[in-house]
């Protein structure tokens, strides 16, 4: 489904560099490198650190020099999954059909291994800040761009969304609180990607907001449709655990809406992200084309 | 012991901010920033942020400028003893003689608090940047301090030493790898904390060596007072849990060098931090003073 040219150009620069940022494996240590190598290698679509690479690319830049942001965005999802896996959480033993990452390393390894991909996001977005020290323009897009990964990624995003799923768990969920799981959770980071990468590409203030909706819109989208193939049964394809008794038990757009209503809601938001972004992705680009082929795999 | 007034009037400075950074309680996920509240204020010395605003003084800066950093290092020191007391790792029931983030708020609510913490942290760092767009001499300042914050924190620091400390249990664990442990565990936020607040107040290279040098020395120092103390049972004190099976199987500086040699070593980490220093810190100042008291207690 993500198979168009661009997608696979982008796709092979950060699976080029997606371990560049991790630590040397030290032997009082050994197993941190390890676990997190695990999980980051289990794969995935790379969508966050390829749109981020798109967008720079969109505003003109050089995604050469977004990478280490490309790898940030992959390492703060990849730890999120392994915190979400865990017993405590939502208690998957399988993630993308291997083993999920305590079930290898265990619970502790787990847990720190998370750690140590949140903090190795940080460090790369900082590592090569001298090289940016006689540019003052690029600096500045530099620490716009982690500003708005970490905001995405925290009380305020990610965790946010987080909490609020675990607290829901069990309960009768409204279609505005699984809107707000969903935006938090989900939608945040991949608004945060498009957001970044425009920073990181110069983008002005126009084109900012154009993506900002954009990724909100599509980071939604993406979530319905992968709720939607979490019932007609092609989940695996888009990473979800499959086969726990705690994902049953959450509310989805599907459970909430009905399946029809799901599938509107996921087109309309593909119109809509699409128009905001139509007037710089010339040609139906990039964005165009990556929205659609959320909508048409579902629709 | 670190009630001398420079330390008193800088630590009312962190407690006075030290909530400043953190999310808005959201009905939607509400045991969020209740939990990570509840740990933060839990309290202790705050030593880090103090370090930190201490650093930023002596190179001539202004400490007001450094508060976002000063409480993204208690909020990344907090989130890491939340982890660290999890069932999972060294399964503390309390900390600081209150029940740990997790016995109150459940296992799931304590990971994420402390996911919260590391994300807010850095989103401290970056929050007000727009600041100093038109100060770039300050917009460096601010990006070395995160990345050597960042660096500390993760894979090639207290994770790192995290790890190693877990894999070391019930083994025979040799002085290098006991080292190797506190280095990375404990003393590398400690160093950072000088190291970033000499950035943040524009010190010149050979300031921010000496701070290297005393941070990492002030920091084993003060793992090994610490390691002191929890034989000598005044353990409370310095804010480590008690009474715990697992903390009692860990090796310590005691444990590995016996009583005489750990304050032997004390004194002379303390000697060396202060000999670094001392140019610097004209009259015996805050960083001569806060490495005696410290000595003092213990020896």
């Amino acid at each position: 489904m993500l198979d168009f040219p661009e997608y696979t150009r982008l796709l092979y620069l950060v699976n080029e560099n997606i371990e560049g940022f991790l630590p040397e494996v030290d032997v009082n240590s050994a197993s941190l490198a390890e676990s997190m190598r695990y999980s980051l290698r289990a794969g995935g679509k790379r969508i966050r650190p390829v749109l981020l690479l798109a967008a720079c690319e969109l505003a003109g830049g050089d995604s050469a020099e977004a990478i280490p942001y490309a790898c940030a965005l992959e390492y703060i999802h990849t730890y999120s999954l392994i915190h979400d896996d865990l017993p405590a959480l939502d208690d998957d033993d399988t993630r993308r059909g291997a083993p999920s990452n305590h079930k290898v390393y265990g619970e502790a390894a787990a847990i720190l291994a998370g750690d140590g991909l949140l903090s190795s996001a940080f460090e790369a977005m900082h590592r090569d800040i001298l090289m940016y020290f006689d540019k003052p323009d690029r600096l500045k897009r530099r620490a716009r761009a982690a500003y708005e990964i970490s905001a995405a990624c925290g009380c305020r995003g990610m965790v946010a969304g987080q909490v609020a799923d675990i607290e829901a768990e069990d309960i009768d969920v409204s279609s505005e609180l699984l809107d707000y799981i969903q935006v938090n959770k989900t939608a945040a980071l991949i608004r945060a990607a498009v957001v970044a990468g425009g920073y990181l590409g110069g983008a002005d203030a126009a084109l900012i907001d154009s993506l900002r909706f954009y990724g909100e819109d599509l980071g939604l989208a993406f979530q319905i449709a992968d709720d939607i193939l979490d019932v007609t049964g092609d989940a695996e394809e888009m990473g979800k655990p499959t086969g726990n008794d705690a994902a049953r038990r959450k509310a989805t757009y599907p459970s909430v809406h009905g399946m029809d209503e799901s599938r509107e809601m996921l087109s309309g938001l593909t119109r809509a992200a699409i128009e905001r972004i139509t007037s710089y992705d010339r040609n139906a680009g990039f964005f165009t084309e990556i929205a659609r082929a959320l909508s048409v795999r579902v629709c």
